[in-house]
């Protein structure tokens, strides 16, 4: 058996992690022969409800899950971490501004930046579930100076994961026939499922569907899916999510196969023209646990459109939490 | 690519379910190389709320699931199928009594067995988890005269899962260190767990532990966890039960270890004095799809007083349903 690696979550006994956990713990992120342990935290109020989560984990016997620890402290939480997953996050409660929102979560994100900086393996590997997941990231990143900003991504995965499952439906094909789709952007309403450069069995997926069905209803599809989820099951997704968080965070250690990518939100370094002070979804390759933007692709008007759409949104969001961001270049 | 199976899950809606499905999919019960066909059933009035789960289980765009077939008709739930799992059952509801409940159970476990009879591959695989388990599976045999009564188990893996990862914390060992846990009898607060026959890295457990603490913390313990989860969880155990649901299938399909047993509720044969009439928990060997309850093993008078408290409260079970009971000898 190896070393155990460390495993950090926040919001530990929300119904996110209530997927994940026991899919980590099962060894299906890491294999089968790499022990894990959890570090899960969680607000005060919540301890009680994580202390059945425990218990049910406990319950599991899994040969590969060596130590549980609760905590409500992020310092606590993030020591020695290999992994940390930040999926719990404010939700908008009644009468919440935007800006409220923005801010709350960005508090959060500040101190948990900080508590990552301080204690958390230097090759730690962040990923930023929780919404305004590309924003929570930016200021999640200039609160740990000391860590390469490359540590830290956020998940645009599920809308990844779903733009495939839509265009295989749409072809007739198995979503294992689908490559080299990508979603651009923030995790949110403007982000832009692209398929213009998506392949179908080899052959590129533009030749094999009508450009408007593209533009009236695979997009607006895609953007709003996670709204759609929400009016049919009465709560936002929560194991596609968990599923896409396990897909982002394997694709990022094990890589991407020869001839496909991954859409990852990531520090912007200037490329396709996305200002640099931005975390933006973008087709990354992986390999030996880094990751590269996909260079070159040819932007046409449509999408240059849309990229520019949520670069603004994305922009819009760093103004408000601007504040947070002192402690980084 | 091999065919795909086909898998049949009863109340598909349902919390057990959503933890369940996302990890069958992912392909952590038969491996990266086995597609999968998933059936869920579900009453009419959830239909719509599992229409949100197959839009999740779509967006995870899992490479090896190949259909999702949701159905309200057990007709068609059924159809062909390789794999059962019966998870779905009538919850108590306010002023019902424990007969009433004991009826309408096995009333929907009738039509399920029918159902298997009728339309299920001759070798389908069936696991009951829907309370009372071992009952409501002792329903279906009765109603599946066409089926080999083998073909249907009820599940205690949860319980065994739990009694290995208490002794593992109390002896200060990795749940992988311990072998030939056994869960007898009901599925209920008379199951049995025995440690007499553990080994703990290859030591009798009991030379380590205090049979003093087995029978007064141990065995209760185990006992009532399920009452203990719901008191703290809100809900009962959902997570830690789709594991165990996992576990029992793969056991009984990859067969157990050298040396090592798990324990499944299956047909008695009259071995250990239990009267053939039950569906009983005993330790099993698993072989080539099939499994064989362990023979010989010693009985001490604690024990069989155990055996023979739940075996009463399953004969009383079964008189309950026996009206049920009559399209069998």
């Amino acid at each position: 058996m190896k070393t155990p690696v460390r495993i950090a979550v926040t919001g530990a006994a929300g119904q996110i992690n209530y997927s994940l956990l026991f899919r980590i713990a099962s060894g299906e992120l890491f294999g089968p022969k790499q022990p894990v342990i959890l570090h899960l935290l969680e607000i005060p109020q919540a301890m009680d409800h994580l202390q059945g989560i425990v218990m049910e984990l406990e319950d599991c016997a899994y040969p590969l899950l060596y130590a549980i620890h609760p905590t409500h402290d992020p310092n606590v939480a993030f020591r020695d971490v290999d992994y940390a997953f930040l999926i719990g996050a404010r939700p908008r409660g009644p009468g919440m501004k935007r800006a409220d929102l923005l801010d709350a979560n960005a508090q959060i994100f500040a101190t948990q930046g900080q508590a990552l900086n301080q204690h958390a393996h230097r090759n730690v590997k962040v990923l930023i579930c929780g919404n305004p997941a590309n924003t929570n990231c930016l200021v999640a990143i200039a609160n740990a100076p000391e860590l390469d900003s490359k540590n830290f991504t956020a998940m645009t995965r599920l809308d990844h994961n779903r733009a495939i499952s839509m265009l295989a439906h749409q072809c007739g094909v198995l979503t294992s026939d689908i490559k080299c789709m990508t979603v651009w952007g923030n995790h949110s309403c403007t982000q832009y499922p692209d398929v213009y450069h998506a392949k179908v069995k080899g052959k590129p997926a533009i030749q094999l569907i009508d450009e408007q069905w593209v533009i009236d209803t695979f997009v607006p599809t895609i953007q709003f899916r996670g709204a759609e989820i929400i009016k049919i099951r009465g709560q936002s997704s929560a194991a596609s999510a968990a599923n896409a968080a396990i897909d982002h965070m394997q694709t990022w250690v094990n890589g991407t196969a020869h001839g496909d990518w991954a859409s990852m939100a990531v520090p912007s370094d200037g490329i396709y023209g996305i200002s640099k002070d931005l975390v933006f979804s973008f087709p990354v390759t992986c390999k030996n646990g880094g990751y590269e933007i996909v260079p070159d692709l040819e932007i046409n008007k449509i999408s240059n459109e849309r990229l520019k759409l949520s670069e603004k949104e994305l922009q819009e969001e760093r103004k408000q939490i601007k504040n947070l961001l002192r402690n980084r270049k």
